[in-house]
């Protein structure tokens, strides 16, 4: 069991690898304009959702036949969860990605941008370490990814509005700034599928969900 | 083994009936202006995921004392992936209530509000068809559904430029504009979702998973 378990922790932590990088190429692709870098992205995509299959196929087949019981189901059941939270990840980084093919893009609102930029480096930081503490077993760590969220939302809230405010003062800004209003989401749910993966990390390592109710900034739809 | 799995699956089918139930609700609230309704929908999420965490013990408790195979492990592993899909469509009628609750709401843009429920008619409409499919182990019905999201990201299409151009006409839409534009995309994704489930019945019935590319026409982030 312990090498099938190996096996399966790698191809998550491999799946988390390739997600990270889509996230930054997506981001530096926005921030850039380099829709060829987009591309790559986009067509990065079913590649992460290959991976998810291989790993679900792979915890099903460890089930079936080594009949794991106590930790190793944990281990495996965790698996599936943070799997399926790095796909969606990765749906998220191909959203990010899509935003910048978006031909009317206008690029001369440069504060907001930093701050889009600032909101994906937090979210990153988030997903990196997360990924830390799955791969070192560590839940105290992974507590302090769930804590930290909050500040992810309450930077989406102050750009939430300063984004409307470019909207009205401009109608040219609206093509453009829409698309940064659901880029700014997207990077809001990256970060809330770190937290839910920091809760996978903490199920496997202490064996019971995490108590409490996760601080919440988030006021948008 | 079979007492057990009908258990899950009861459980399954209770929280895809809240979650119609919280969509119906949202939607309601968001035409009307409710905040009373929209309220009673965001105090219902938690109960979602507590639904789902109970789905996700009772599953590893199977797993752990009945040692399943074959059909009955897929069984188990398509509830899980179900409840996890369901759980994020809680998670996006809930968003889609937050948005009511915005005092700068302004509803003079009757033809979009018909066009948002038009969305959240086919998204609704997908979801009970994929509860119905889960429920009969119909895997055409699945599949069925699966092809059908096209339609939902084809009307997100219209909506999304139709909002830009409200926003373009006229400042004071700005707000009101902005959290009809990320309703419609927490809509495109409910439909997502019911997907998703089609591809679970789908390899429950089935014990494969469904092939091809799904057909897919929204180009927004």
């Amino acid at each position: 069991v312990d090498a099938d378990l190996g096996q399966l922790a790698g191809m998550v932590r491999r799946l988390g690898t390739f997600c990270v990088t889509q996230i930054e190429e997506a981001v530096a692709a926005l921030d850039t304009g380099d829709t060829a870098l987009a591309e790559k992205v986009i067509a990065g995509e079913p590649g992460i959702d290959a991976l998810r299959d291989e790993i679900e196929a792979k915890a099903v087949g460890v089930v079936a036949r080594r009949q794991p019981v106590a930790g190793d189901l944990r281990e495996i059941i965790g698996a599936l969860r943070i799997a399926n939270d790095l796909e969606r990840i990765g749906d998220l980084a191909e959203n990010v990605a899509k935003g910048v093919i978006e031909p009317d893009a206008e690029r001369r609102l440069g504060g907001v941008m930093t701050r889009i930029e600032h909101m994906a480096e937090l979210a990153l930081a988030q997903l990196r370490q997360v990924l830390r503490a799955y791969e070192l077993r560590d839940a105290a760590l992974a507590h302090e990814v769930w804590r930290n969220d909050e500040d992810i939302d309450t930077l989406e809230n102050g750009l939430f509005r300063e984004l409307l405010t470019y909207m009205m003062e401009n109608p040219r800004n609206v093509g453009f700034c829409s698309f940064l209003l659901l880029c700014s989401k997207n990077l809001e749910r990256i970060g809330d599928h770190a937290t839910n993966i920091a809760e996978s990390v903490y199920y496997i390592v202490e064996g019971q969900l995490m108590s409490g109710e996760r601080p919440k900034a988030s006021l948008i739809a």
